[in-house]
Protein backbone atom coordinates (compact mmCIF):
# COMPACT_ATOMS: atom_id res chain seq x y z
CA UNK A 1 0.00 0.00 0.00
CA UNK A 2 1.10 3.71 -1.09
CA UNK A 3 -0.45 6.75 0.02
CA UNK A 4 0.36 9.91 -0.73
CA UNK A 5 -1.02 13.41 -0.38
CA UNK A 6 -1.06 15.87 -3.07
CA UNK A 7 -0.77 19.79 -2.08
CA UNK A 8 -1.44 22.78 -5.02
CA UNK A 9 0.10 25.31 -2.71
CA UNK A 10 -0.83 28.94 -2.02
CA UNK A 11 -1.23 31.80 0.92
CA UNK A 12 -4.70 32.23 -0.11
CA UNK A 13 -6.06 29.13 -1.20
CA UNK A 14 -3.71 25.52 -0.28
CA UNK A 15 -5.75 22.55 -2.21
CA UNK A 16 -4.87 19.24 -0.58
CA UNK A 17 -6.21 15.30 -2.02
CA UNK A 18 -4.94 12.10 -0.55
CA UNK A 19 -5.28 8.86 -2.26
CA UNK A 20 -3.79 5.30 -1.71
CA UNK A 21 -2.89 3.06 -4.16
CA UNK A 22 -3.92 -0.86 -2.91
CA UNK A 23 -3.83 -3.88 -4.44
CA UNK A 24 -7.37 -3.63 -5.74
CA UNK A 25 -6.50 -0.16 -7.27
CA UNK A 26 -6.42 3.75 -6.38
CA UNK A 27 -8.81 4.67 -3.54
CA UNK A 28 -9.86 8.18 -3.16
CA UNK A 29 -9.75 9.14 0.52
CA UNK A 30 -10.09 13.06 1.01
CA UNK A 31 -9.55 16.33 -0.87
CA UNK A 32 -10.84 20.10 0.15
CA UNK A 33 -8.82 23.07 0.37
CA UNK A 34 -7.33 25.09 3.38
CA UNK A 35 -8.09 28.71 2.72
CA UNK A 36 -6.85 31.72 4.98
CA UNK A 37 -8.35 35.06 5.72
CA UNK A 38 -7.38 37.82 3.54
CA UNK A 39 -7.75 40.69 5.64
CA UNK A 40 -5.00 38.62 8.13
CA UNK A 41 -1.62 39.55 8.18
CA UNK A 42 0.96 37.24 5.85
CA UNK A 43 2.69 35.83 9.04
CA UNK A 44 -0.85 34.37 10.34
CA UNK A 45 -1.65 32.97 7.49
CA UNK A 46 1.11 30.90 7.13
CA UNK A 47 1.03 29.47 10.37
CA UNK A 48 -3.12 28.95 9.56
CA UNK A 49 -1.52 26.81 6.59
CA UNK A 50 1.02 25.14 8.38
CA UNK A 51 -1.11 23.83 11.07
CA UNK A 52 -3.92 22.73 8.81
CA UNK A 53 -1.50 20.77 6.66
CA UNK A 54 0.16 19.36 9.77
CA UNK A 55 -2.99 18.00 10.99
CA UNK A 56 -3.73 16.78 7.49
CA UNK A 57 -0.75 14.81 7.71
CA UNK A 58 -1.62 13.14 10.90
CA UNK A 59 -5.10 12.24 10.04
CA UNK A 60 -4.32 10.44 6.69
CA UNK A 61 -0.68 9.40 7.40
CA UNK A 62 0.31 9.50 4.09
CA UNK A 63 4.01 8.38 3.28
CA UNK A 64 4.66 10.96 0.80
CA UNK A 65 3.92 14.16 -0.55
CA UNK A 66 3.40 15.63 -3.99
CA UNK A 67 3.77 19.05 -4.57
CA UNK A 68 3.77 21.56 -7.74
CA UNK A 69 6.96 22.69 -8.86
CA UNK A 70 6.41 25.93 -10.15
CA UNK A 71 8.97 27.83 -12.62
CA UNK A 72 6.75 30.55 -13.63
CA UNK A 73 5.04 33.59 -11.61
CA UNK A 74 3.89 36.82 -13.26
CA UNK A 75 5.93 38.89 -11.37
CA UNK A 76 8.48 39.17 -8.26
CA UNK A 77 5.91 39.45 -5.87
CA UNK A 78 3.92 36.67 -6.76
CA UNK A 79 6.55 34.38 -7.19
CA UNK A 80 7.39 34.91 -3.49
CA UNK A 81 4.10 34.31 -2.08
CA UNK A 82 3.97 31.19 -4.01
CA UNK A 83 8.07 30.20 -2.67
CA UNK A 84 5.90 30.82 0.70
CA UNK A 85 3.08 28.89 -0.05
CA UNK A 86 5.30 25.97 -1.05
CA UNK A 87 7.76 26.46 2.25
CA UNK A 88 5.16 25.53 4.44
CA UNK A 89 4.46 22.42 2.56
CA UNK A 90 7.49 21.35 2.26
CA UNK A 91 8.49 22.26 6.15
CA UNK A 92 5.51 20.40 7.13
CA UNK A 93 6.71 17.27 4.95
CA UNK A 94 10.28 17.75 6.41
CA UNK A 95 8.34 17.65 9.99
CA UNK A 96 6.53 14.49 9.67
CA UNK A 97 9.24 12.98 7.74
CA UNK A 98 7.49 12.67 4.41
CA UNK A 99 9.22 11.60 0.98
CA UNK A 100 8.68 15.07 -0.98
CA UNK A 101 8.78 14.81 -5.18
CA UNK A 102 7.79 17.92 -7.19
CA UNK A 103 6.33 17.87 -10.33
CA UNK A 104 5.36 20.64 -12.84
CA UNK A 105 2.03 21.48 -14.16
CA UNK A 106 2.57 20.33 -17.61
CA UNK A 107 3.58 16.96 -16.11
CA UNK A 108 0.77 16.81 -14.35
CA UNK A 109 -1.76 17.21 -16.79
CA UNK A 110 0.08 14.92 -19.14
CA UNK A 111 -0.27 12.10 -16.69
CA UNK A 112 -3.68 12.14 -15.43
CA UNK A 113 -5.26 13.98 -18.97
CA UNK A 114 -2.83 12.47 -21.22
CA UNK A 115 -1.93 16.13 -22.68
CA UNK A 116 0.40 18.33 -20.90
CA UNK A 117 -1.65 21.76 -21.95
CA UNK A 118 -5.32 19.71 -20.97
CA UNK A 119 -7.76 22.34 -19.53
CA UNK A 120 -9.14 22.61 -16.13
CA UNK A 121 -11.94 20.70 -16.47
CA UNK A 122 -10.44 18.05 -18.74
CA UNK A 123 -8.25 17.28 -15.28
CA UNK A 124 -10.99 17.51 -13.16
CA UNK A 125 -13.05 14.97 -15.04
CA UNK A 126 -10.32 12.60 -15.73
CA UNK A 127 -9.52 13.22 -11.56
CA UNK A 128 -13.00 12.10 -10.65
CA UNK A 129 -12.94 8.96 -13.26
CA UNK A 130 -9.57 7.69 -12.22
CA UNK A 131 -11.35 7.86 -8.30
CA UNK A 132 -14.32 6.98 -9.28
CA UNK A 133 -16.40 10.07 -7.24
CA UNK A 134 -18.49 11.79 -9.22
CA UNK A 135 -20.55 12.61 -6.92
CA UNK A 136 -18.11 14.33 -4.66
CA UNK A 137 -17.59 17.52 -4.93
CA UNK A 138 -14.58 19.34 -5.71
CA UNK A 139 -13.20 22.75 -5.49
CA UNK A 140 -10.37 23.42 -8.50
CA UNK A 141 -7.53 23.61 -5.89
CA UNK A 142 -8.71 19.79 -4.23
CA UNK A 143 -8.46 18.69 -8.23
CA UNK A 144 -5.37 20.04 -8.49
CA UNK A 145 -4.08 18.35 -5.57
CA UNK A 146 -5.96 15.29 -6.00
CA UNK A 147 -4.13 14.49 -9.31
CA UNK A 148 -0.33 15.70 -8.04
CA UNK A 149 -1.30 12.51 -6.05
CA UNK A 150 -2.40 10.80 -9.14
CA UNK A 151 0.64 11.69 -11.07
CA UNK A 152 3.39 10.27 -8.08
CA UNK A 153 1.24 7.48 -7.49
CA UNK A 154 1.10 6.39 -11.62
CA UNK A 155 4.71 7.52 -12.28
CA UNK A 156 5.86 5.73 -9.35
CA UNK A 157 4.25 2.55 -10.82
CA UNK A 158 6.02 3.21 -13.95
CA UNK A 159 9.15 3.36 -12.35
CA UNK A 160 8.50 0.31 -10.37
CA UNK A 161 7.81 -1.60 -13.60
CA UNK A 162 10.60 -0.68 -15.45
CA UNK A 163 13.21 -1.41 -12.22
CA UNK A 164 11.25 -5.02 -12.20
CA UNK A 165 12.22 -5.38 -15.70
CA UNK A 166 15.48 -4.72 -15.18
CA UNK A 167 16.28 -6.94 -12.38
CA UNK A 168 14.93 -9.90 -14.42
CA UNK A 169 17.32 -12.20 -15.48
CA UNK A 170 18.20 -11.56 -19.40
CA UNK A 171 16.98 -14.58 -20.40
CA UNK A 172 13.68 -13.90 -19.20
CA UNK A 173 13.84 -10.37 -20.37
CA UNK A 174 14.33 -11.61 -24.17
CA UNK A 175 11.39 -14.49 -23.61
CA UNK A 176 9.54 -11.34 -22.07
CA UNK A 177 9.53 -9.65 -25.31
CA UNK A 178 9.34 -12.61 -27.53
CA UNK A 179 5.71 -13.24 -26.00
CA UNK A 180 4.98 -9.61 -26.75
CA UNK B 1 12.28 48.40 27.26
CA UNK B 2 12.20 46.93 23.69
CA UNK B 3 13.69 43.54 22.28
CA UNK B 4 13.60 42.79 19.04
CA UNK B 5 15.30 40.01 16.63
CA UNK B 6 16.59 41.34 12.99
CA UNK B 7 16.28 38.62 10.74
CA UNK B 8 18.12 38.57 7.41
CA UNK B 9 16.50 35.52 5.55
CA UNK B 10 18.05 32.71 3.66
CA UNK B 11 18.01 29.15 2.87
CA UNK B 12 21.52 29.09 2.65
CA UNK B 13 22.50 31.08 5.49
CA UNK B 14 19.99 33.34 7.52
CA UNK B 15 21.49 36.13 9.71
CA UNK B 16 19.89 37.39 12.66
CA UNK B 17 20.85 39.51 15.54
CA UNK B 18 19.14 40.66 18.57
CA UNK B 19 19.29 44.59 19.90
CA UNK B 20 17.01 45.85 22.87
CA UNK B 21 16.76 49.29 24.09
CA UNK B 22 16.82 50.53 27.24
CA UNK B 23 16.47 54.36 29.18
CA UNK B 24 20.27 53.79 28.86
CA UNK B 25 20.37 53.20 25.49
CA UNK B 26 21.01 50.38 22.85
CA UNK B 27 22.23 47.14 24.06
CA UNK B 28 23.43 44.22 22.14
CA UNK B 29 22.67 40.71 22.64
CA UNK B 30 23.71 38.38 20.21
CA UNK B 31 24.04 38.28 16.80
CA UNK B 32 24.74 35.18 14.29
CA UNK B 33 24.12 33.15 11.04
CA UNK B 34 22.01 29.83 10.82
CA UNK B 35 23.53 27.53 8.01
CA UNK B 36 22.77 24.75 6.49
CA UNK B 37 24.17 22.10 4.22
CA UNK B 38 23.62 22.54 0.91
CA UNK B 39 23.89 19.11 0.51
CA UNK B 40 20.48 18.50 2.19
CA UNK B 41 17.16 18.66 0.32
CA UNK B 42 15.43 21.93 0.59
CA UNK B 43 12.66 20.70 3.23
CA UNK B 44 15.18 19.46 5.71
CA UNK B 45 17.12 23.03 5.28
CA UNK B 46 13.81 24.85 5.30
CA UNK B 47 12.92 23.02 8.97
CA UNK B 48 16.54 23.34 10.13
CA UNK B 49 16.12 27.23 9.46
CA UNK B 50 12.65 27.00 11.26
CA UNK B 51 13.45 25.19 14.13
CA UNK B 52 16.96 27.49 15.03
CA UNK B 53 14.57 30.79 14.72
CA UNK B 54 11.81 29.19 17.28
CA UNK B 55 15.46 28.35 19.77
CA UNK B 56 16.61 31.93 19.39
CA UNK B 57 13.21 33.38 19.98
CA UNK B 58 12.81 31.62 23.16
CA UNK B 59 16.17 32.30 23.87
CA UNK B 60 15.98 36.32 23.81
CA UNK B 61 12.59 36.68 24.35
CA UNK B 62 12.48 40.12 21.94
CA UNK B 63 8.90 40.98 21.35
CA UNK B 64 9.08 42.22 17.79
CA UNK B 65 10.75 41.18 14.73
CA UNK B 66 12.29 43.05 11.92
CA UNK B 67 12.80 41.28 8.56
CA UNK B 68 13.84 42.21 5.47
CA UNK B 69 11.49 42.76 2.69
CA UNK B 70 12.84 42.21 -1.01
CA UNK B 71 11.32 43.79 -4.06
CA UNK B 72 13.54 42.24 -6.54
CA UNK B 73 14.65 39.28 -7.54
CA UNK B 74 17.51 38.51 -10.36
CA UNK B 75 15.29 35.66 -11.14
CA UNK B 76 12.17 33.42 -10.55
CA UNK B 77 13.98 30.80 -9.08
CA UNK B 78 16.05 33.08 -7.05
CA UNK B 79 12.47 34.87 -5.90
CA UNK B 80 11.30 31.14 -5.08
CA UNK B 81 14.30 30.59 -2.56
CA UNK B 82 14.22 34.23 -0.95
CA UNK B 83 10.33 33.48 -0.30
CA UNK B 84 10.66 30.40 1.44
CA UNK B 85 13.25 31.71 3.66
CA UNK B 86 11.25 34.93 4.41
CA UNK B 87 8.12 32.25 5.16
CA UNK B 88 10.47 30.80 7.88
CA UNK B 89 10.90 33.89 9.75
CA UNK B 90 6.97 34.80 9.48
CA UNK B 91 5.92 31.71 10.36
CA UNK B 92 8.47 31.81 13.74
CA UNK B 93 6.89 35.41 13.71
CA UNK B 94 3.49 34.02 14.37
CA UNK B 95 3.66 30.94 16.20
CA UNK B 96 5.72 33.17 19.22
CA UNK B 97 3.31 36.24 18.62
CA UNK B 98 5.84 38.56 17.55
CA UNK B 99 4.91 42.16 15.90
CA UNK B 100 6.19 41.82 12.15
CA UNK B 101 8.10 45.14 10.80
CA UNK B 102 9.40 44.63 7.13
CA UNK B 103 12.03 47.24 5.94
CA UNK B 104 13.45 47.17 2.30
CA UNK B 105 17.18 47.37 2.43
CA UNK B 106 17.37 50.68 1.30
CA UNK B 107 15.04 52.31 4.39
CA UNK B 108 17.58 50.13 6.55
CA UNK B 109 20.86 51.56 5.12
CA UNK B 110 19.78 54.91 5.28
CA UNK B 111 18.73 54.25 8.82
CA UNK B 112 21.82 53.01 10.14
CA UNK B 113 24.45 54.49 7.67
CA UNK B 114 22.49 57.99 6.68
CA UNK B 115 22.68 56.63 2.86
CA UNK B 116 20.50 54.49 1.22
CA UNK B 117 23.03 53.02 -0.79
CA UNK B 118 25.59 52.52 1.91
CA UNK B 119 28.48 49.77 1.05
CA UNK B 120 28.18 46.40 2.99
CA UNK B 121 31.36 47.90 5.03
CA UNK B 122 29.66 51.35 5.92
CA UNK B 123 26.57 49.43 7.38
CA UNK B 124 29.26 47.31 9.36
CA UNK B 125 31.03 50.21 10.90
CA UNK B 126 28.15 52.06 11.18
CA UNK B 127 26.15 48.86 13.76
CA UNK B 128 29.80 48.20 15.61
CA UNK B 129 29.50 52.03 16.14
CA UNK B 130 26.24 52.32 17.65
CA UNK B 131 26.23 49.16 19.78
CA UNK B 132 29.66 49.61 20.81
CA UNK B 133 30.64 46.62 19.47
CA UNK B 134 34.58 46.88 17.91
CA UNK B 135 35.47 43.29 19.09
CA UNK B 136 32.43 41.45 18.08
CA UNK B 137 33.13 39.07 15.17
CA UNK B 138 30.30 39.77 12.57
CA UNK B 139 29.79 37.76 9.39
CA UNK B 140 28.17 39.98 6.43
CA UNK B 141 24.64 38.48 7.08
CA UNK B 142 24.59 38.93 10.67
CA UNK B 143 25.50 42.78 10.54
CA UNK B 144 22.62 42.98 8.20
CA UNK B 145 20.27 41.69 10.74
CA UNK B 146 21.64 43.82 13.42
CA UNK B 147 21.15 46.81 10.95
CA UNK B 148 17.45 45.30 10.95
CA UNK B 149 17.24 45.30 14.23
CA UNK B 150 18.13 49.01 14.82
CA UNK B 151 16.75 50.23 11.84
CA UNK B 152 13.32 49.00 13.41
CA UNK B 153 14.30 50.81 17.20
CA UNK B 154 15.46 54.08 15.43
CA UNK B 155 12.33 54.14 13.19
CA UNK B 156 10.26 53.23 16.13
CA UNK B 157 11.67 56.10 17.87
CA UNK B 158 10.82 58.60 15.84
CA UNK B 159 7.67 57.27 15.33
CA UNK B 160 6.45 57.20 19.14
CA UNK B 161 7.87 61.09 19.34
CA UNK B 162 5.78 62.32 16.68
CA UNK B 163 2.98 60.41 18.32
CA UNK B 164 4.04 62.46 21.64
CA UNK B 165 4.20 65.72 19.82
CA UNK B 166 0.57 64.88 18.21
CA UNK B 167 -1.17 63.88 21.55
CA UNK B 168 0.32 67.26 23.17
CA UNK B 169 -2.47 69.85 23.33
CA UNK B 170 -2.15 72.48 20.55
CA UNK B 171 -0.54 75.22 22.58
CA UNK B 172 1.88 73.00 24.01
CA UNK B 173 2.75 72.15 20.33
CA UNK B 174 3.09 75.91 19.57
CA UNK B 175 5.19 76.84 22.39
CA UNK B 176 7.59 73.85 21.60
CA UNK B 177 8.23 75.09 18.12
CA UNK B 178 8.45 78.84 19.71
CA UNK B 179 11.23 76.99 21.85
CA UNK B 180 13.08 75.76 19.29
Amino acid sequence: MKRVIGIDPGTGVCGFGVVERTAAGLNYLAAGTIRTNRGHAMPRRLMTIHENLLRLIDEHAPDAMSLERSFVATNVQSAFRLGEGRAMAMLAAAERNLRLFEYAPAEVKLSVAGWGRAGKDQVKSMVRKSLGIDRVQLADDAADALALALCHLTRSRMAQAVDAVRRMPAVWRRVGSVAR
